[in-house]
C-alpha cells in the first residue's frame, strides 16, 4: 500500500510504501531534514512537524510538549497514511538579521511603559498596604494590579529596598521588577507562510533581536483557504497550536522578559491565533468575528511571554484584508499624503491598498507563496543560503547568496531576477515556456516551467488587483505619487526585473519605494507609540474593502496579465530588449 | 513508635501506633468518619482530608485531583507520622438552608448584568464583523470582549438566530448566552472555620441555593496565626489549594453558570485565596499586600466558576480587620446612623466595629472557634444534627436539634445556653468549674470543664475588645443605639443567656439585633448593587483600626472578663438568680 508524503517548504510530493521512514521519503523527494546519526534516532537533528497518520515511539530528543504538537524524528517515524511534513524546524534556521529601520514614530509611549518608584517604607505610624503605598509613590490613584504583579509585590519591594520599576499598561500594573532589569516588547507579523518578529527594548525602543520562521500551520495547508477548510474538517485547535508553536519557538530565549506584544496579520491568521472561528470569513458575506480585537493578556492567548503582558492586535477592515495591511499603510504614511499612492504587500495573501489622506481602498488577492519560495521546486525563504540576486550572462547565471553561504535554494527576489533575465535573453517566451524545459543556476538549483507558471500566476493576481483598485477611482498608474512595495523580499527586489515580468507597472523608477516587511514595521510602531495605535484604528475604520472574488473586471485583468509581461505589451517597458 | 493524630472539627487528639489506620484512630478518638464497608475501601464514604505523613494506595473513590488535594479514604490510610485530619468532607453535610433575608439594596445593578440583544443579520451590503455588530445592537461603543465570550460569539449568534443575552460587567463582555438561560452570581463569606455562600439569580436577585462547609484549611491550623505559621514553613500553595477546594466543592453543581462573584473574608483568608503573601501581616507593622484587591477573573484565582466571571473582593481596612467586617457594617447600616452602634462579628477571628455616620473604629480579637463548635469536645457547626437551643430543668437538659434530627453534637448557641443554664443552676461556678467535671446532655453529648474554659476565653476576648473600643471614645454600653450580632450562630442566639455568661453587656434586650451571617449578607448586597459596592469602599476607607495586641487596656479588660459573668458582677444582670 502506498501513501503520499508532501514536504514543506517546497510543496514536494513523493509516493512511498507503507512503513517507509519519513527520513527515507525525504531523501527520495530530495529534501534535507538534517540528521547525522544514520537514522538511529540518537542525534535528534532530523526533527520535523508531521500532520497525518504515522508511527513514532517517543524519543528523548522530543519533549512531551513537542510530541503533543506533532514534532517527530523523521528517521524513526514510519509512514502509515498520507502525510504533510514541515522540515527546517530546528532552531538554527530561524534567526535572521534585522532588516528594518528603527520605527519612525511620532511619540514614544510603549504599550507597556516603565515607571520608577521610590516607595516609602512602612512603620507603625503608617501601616498602609503595600499596593496602596506603591500607588501613592507612582501618583497613580486608579492603578489596578494584574495577578502576577500583586503576587510578587511585597517580596520584590522588600528585596529591592523599596526602589523598583513598575511595568504599567493603561491603568494596569503588569509587573514589578528590580531597578537594574530591562523589559522587552515583541512586534510580530504573522504571514500565511512566514512569521517574522522583533524583540525590542521597551525603554530605549531599540530592536535587540529579529527572527523569522515558517508558519508551522503550513502542514495543514499552504494558503488561507485550505487552512480554513482544514479547520472545518478537523477543528481549529491544531491550527492555533501550530501558530503558537511558531511564535513560542522564536521567542524562547526571552519569554518572561516580554511585557508587551503587538501583532499584525491577516484576519484569518489572527482569528486562528486568538481561537476565533473562521467559518464565517470563508463564505458570503465574509463576516469575521471582529476586526478590532480587544487587548488580551499573553496567557489568554497562549503566547509564552510574561503571563499578564498586554497583546495589541492591529485592527483590520475585512475578512480578507487584515491588520497586516493596516500596519503597512501606517508604515508607508500614504494616508497622510494629499495625492494617492499604492501599497502592494506581496505575500501568499497579496494585499493592496490605494489612497491618500481623504480615502483608502483595499483588496486582497490569493497570490500564492511563489515569492516566499513556496510552490517553487528549489524555492526557500530569504534567509541564509538563499540565492537572492541573479544575472544571466552568456546563458550562465551569476548570483549572490544571503550570508555568502553555500546556496541552498532560491528566494523571491532571485526567482524574479531569473525569470526576467531569461525572458530578456529570449530563453523564456511570453507564455512562460522555457527552452529545454529547465534552467540550472547551480548543479542542484534550477527553475522549471512549472515554477515559471506559478510565478506568472502570482504576479498576474497582484497586478490585476492593482488595476481593479485604480479603475474603481478612474486613476492610472501614472497618477500615483508613490508605489510602496512591502513583503518578505521587500528590500532586495530589483524593480527593473519586476517590471520586466509585469509584476510592477512601467512607471519611473523613482516612484517605487521598498518598505521591507511593512507589516512588522507597523507593528513595531504600534508597540512603541500610542499615537501610532490611534492612527492604526483610524486607518482600519477608514478603509473601504473591494471584494475581488465578485468582481468581473478582476478576472479580465487577471487573464490579460497571465503573460510576460502582459497581453498589452505597450503598457510595459521591456528594458534592454 | 507512636504518632499524634488530631481530628477536626472538634480538635480531638489521640496517640496511635505507627501503621494504625486513620479510621481506627478516629474510632479511638470517638469521631465518626462515615463508611459502612468494614474498612475495605469499597464504599468510599470515609473520605477525609489529611495533612501529614501517611500511606495511601490510590482508590477509585478518590479522583487524581482529590488525591493531589490530600483527600484519602481513612480506612485504607495508615498513620506514619503526626497527622491532622478533617472529617465531614463528604458533600452530604455541606448544604444548609438559607437563613438570610433577601438583601436590602438601594439599587439593582449586579456586578454582571444581562443585556438582551437583537442583532441585525449580516448581508453582502453590511458585512460588519459579529462583535462590532453586537456592540451596535447593545449601544455600547466601548464594550470589550473577554476571551470566552468572543470565542463563542459567532456560533451562539447564529445558533440563537441573532437573539441573545449579553452578560456584561463594567465595559467588559463576559459571556454570550441563549435567551432562555439564566446566569447566577455567588456571594461568599470565607471564615477561618466556616465558609458560607449563596447562589443568586442575577436577573431576579433571589437566592436559589445556600451552602456552607468547614474551611478545609483547618488541617493546617485552627486559627489565622497558626495558618500563617504553616505558610511560613511550607509555603502558601497548599493553603490556597485548600480554600479553593472548599469553595469549588460547594459550587460544583453551578460552576459554569456563575458569572459574578463577591467575596468577603478576613484579610489573611483573602490573601491566601488570591495567592498574596501574608508574611508582612503577621509581624509589625502588620502590612497587607493590599486592602483593596482588584477585580480579577475567576480563572485568575482558580475558582471553578465561568472562567471570565469578575470577582469582587470586599475591601478591608487592615491586616486583622477584613472585608468581612466591612460587609458586616454595610449589612447593619450602622454607618448611616447619627448615634453610635456596636457590631460584634463572632467568629474564630472575632471582629468588632463601633461607630456612626461620622466615625468608625474597629478591632480584631483572636476569639477562637468555640462558638463555631471548634475546641469543644462535642462541638459542631450549626447544621443538621446540631443541638442549638438548651434548657436545663431539674438538672436535665431539654433541647432542640437543627432539622429535628438525631443529635450529633452541639453548636455555638447550644453551648452558650448550656453554660448559662448551668451557671444559673449553680452547677458551674464563676471560675467555670463544673460539678462532677462534666454535664451530659445526651448519652453521647456532654460538656466538660475544658469546654467551659474555652467558652470563657472566647467570650472574654470579645467582651474585652468591645470595652477597649468604647473606652477609646469615652463611651459606655448604655450610650449605644444598637448592638448588632453577626456570625454563624447569629439568628439563634439567646441574648439573655449570652448576657448571663458575660458575652454581651447588660443593656436592654431591644437594643440587640441579630444579623445572621452579616458578612455574607454584605457580600450579597455588593454582588447585586453598584451603590453598595461604593458604600463598601467608603466604609473600608473610613474605618480606623485599633491594634489590641499593643493595647495594655485590652489585657486588663480580658483578665477581668475571664469569669462568669465578669469580675465586676454589678455590671451584669444575672437574671433569675
Amino acid at each position: 500500500m502506498k501513501h503520499t508524503v508532501t514536504f514543506f517548504p517546497g510543496n514536494k510530493t513523493v509516493e512511498v510504501e507503507d512503513g517507509t521512514t519519513v527520513f527515507k521519503a525525504a531523501v527520495e523527494a530530495g529534501i534535507e531534514t538534517g540528521g547525522n546519526c544514520g537514522g538511529t534516532g540518537s542525534c535528534g537533528r532530523c526533527k520535523v512537524i508531521i500532520e497525518g497518520n504515522c508511527t513514532c515511539g517517543k524519543n528523548p530528543h522530543i519533549s512531551d510538549e513537542e510530541y503533543a504538537q506533532g514534532y517527530r524524528l523523521s528517521c524513526i517515524t514510519e509512514v502509515c497514511g498520507d502525510l504533510t511534513v514541515l522540515t527546517s524546524v530546528s532552531s538554527g534556521s530561524k534567526k535572521i538579521a534585522s532588516f528594518y529601520d528603527e520605527a519612525e514614530i511620532s511619540d514614544f509611549s510603549p504599550l507597556t511603559f516603565i515607571k520608577e518608584a521610590e516607595v516609602q517604607r512602612p512603620s507603625m505610624e503608617n501601616s498602609e498596604a503595600d499596593f496602596e503605598r506603591l500607588r501613592r509613590a507612582l501618583g497613580a490613584d486608579n492603578l489596578q494590579s494584574l495577578p502576577a504583579a500583586l503576587r510578587k509585590l511585597s517580596g520584590t519591594l522588600r528585596a529591592e529596598e523599596w526602589n523598583v520599576k513598575a511595568a504599567v499598561s493603561g491603568s494596569s500594573l503588569i509587573d514589578i521588577i528590580p531597578k537594574n532589569k530591562s523589559i522587552y516588547g515583541l512586534a510580530v507579523d504573522i504571514g500565511t507562510t512566514t512569521v517574522a518578529l522583533e524583540i525590542i527594548d521597551l525603554q530605549t525602543g531599540k530592536t535587540i533581536e529579529a527572527a523569522s520562521d515558517y508558519n508551522h500551520q503550513i502542514v495543514c495547508g499552504e494558503d488561507v483557504v485550505s487552512r480554513m477548510m482544514y479547520e472545518e474538517e478537523n477543528g481549529q485547535e491544531r491550527l492555533t497550536e501550530l501558530i503558537l508553536d511558531t511564535i513560542n519557538g522564536l521567542i524562547e530565549p526571552f519569554e518572561e522578559e516580554i511585557h508587551a506584544l503587538c501583532i499584525g496579520g491577516n484576519t484569518t491568521m489572527i482569528h486562528m491565533l486568538l481561537g476565533l472561528e473562521t467559518k464565517n470569513i470563508r463564505f458570503e458575506p465574509y463576516v469575521p468575528v471582529t476586526n478590532f480585537p480587544p487587548v488580551w493578556r499573553a496567557s489568554d492567548i497562549g503566547i509564552k511571554a510574561f503571563q499578564d503582558a498586554p497583546v495589541y492586535i492591529i485592527p483590520s477592515c475585512a475578512g480578507y484584508v487584515g491588520g497586516d495591511i493596516t500596519a503597512g499603510v501606517l508604515a508607508s504614511k500614504m494616508q497622510q499624503s494629499e495625492h494617492p499612492s499604492l501599497l502592494i504587500d506581496v505575500g501568499t495573501n497579496g494585499e493592496i491598498a490605494l489612497g491618500c489622506r481623504d480615502w483608502l481602498l483595499t483588496c486582497s488577492t490569493s497570490a500564492g507563496p511563489s515569492f516566499e519560495g513556496g510552490d517553487i521546486s528549489c524555492g526557500m525563504r530569504g534567509i541564509e543560503g538563499a540565492i537572492d540576486c541573479v544575472k544571466i550572462k552568456d546563458g550562465r547565471a551569476e548570483y549572490s547568496v544571503i550570508g555568502n553561504a553555500e546556496p541552498k535554494g532560491i528566494c523571491g527576489s532571485g526567482i524574479i531576477d531569473t525569470v526576467a533575465q531569461l525572458f530578456l535573453d529570449q530563453k523564456v517566451d511570453k507564455k512562460g515556456r522555457i527552452k529545454d524545459g529547465v534552467f540550472s543556476l547551480t548543479e542542484k538549483i534550477s527553475i522549471n516551467e512549472s515554477d515559471i507558471e506559478n510565478v506568472i500566476r502570482t504576479k498576474a493576481a497582484i497586478f490585476a488587483g492593482c488595476c481593479v483598485l485604480l479603475d474603481a477611482v478612474s486613476l492610472d498608474f501614472n497618477d500615483l505619487e508613490k508605489v510602496y512595495i512591502a513583503g518578505g523580499f521587500g528590500n532586495y527586489l530589483d524593480i527593473r526585473n519586476a517590471q520586466v515580468i509585469g509584476l510592477l507597472p512601467p512607471i519611473p523608477y523613482e516612484k517605487f519605494k521598498l518598505l521591507g516587511n511593512a507589516s512588522l514595521s507597523g507593528a513595531k510602531s504600534c508597540l512603541l507609540s500610542k499615537v501610532e495605535r490611534q492612527k492604526a484604528e483610524d486607518i482600519a475604520h477608514s478603509m473601504t474593502y473591494i471584494d475581488l472574488s465578485s468582481s468581473n473586471s478582476f478576472f479580465d485583468q487577471y487573464s490579460s496579465a497571465l503573460f510576460l509581461p502582459h497581453t498589452n505589451e505597450e503598457r510595459f517597458y521591456t528594458a534592454g530588449k
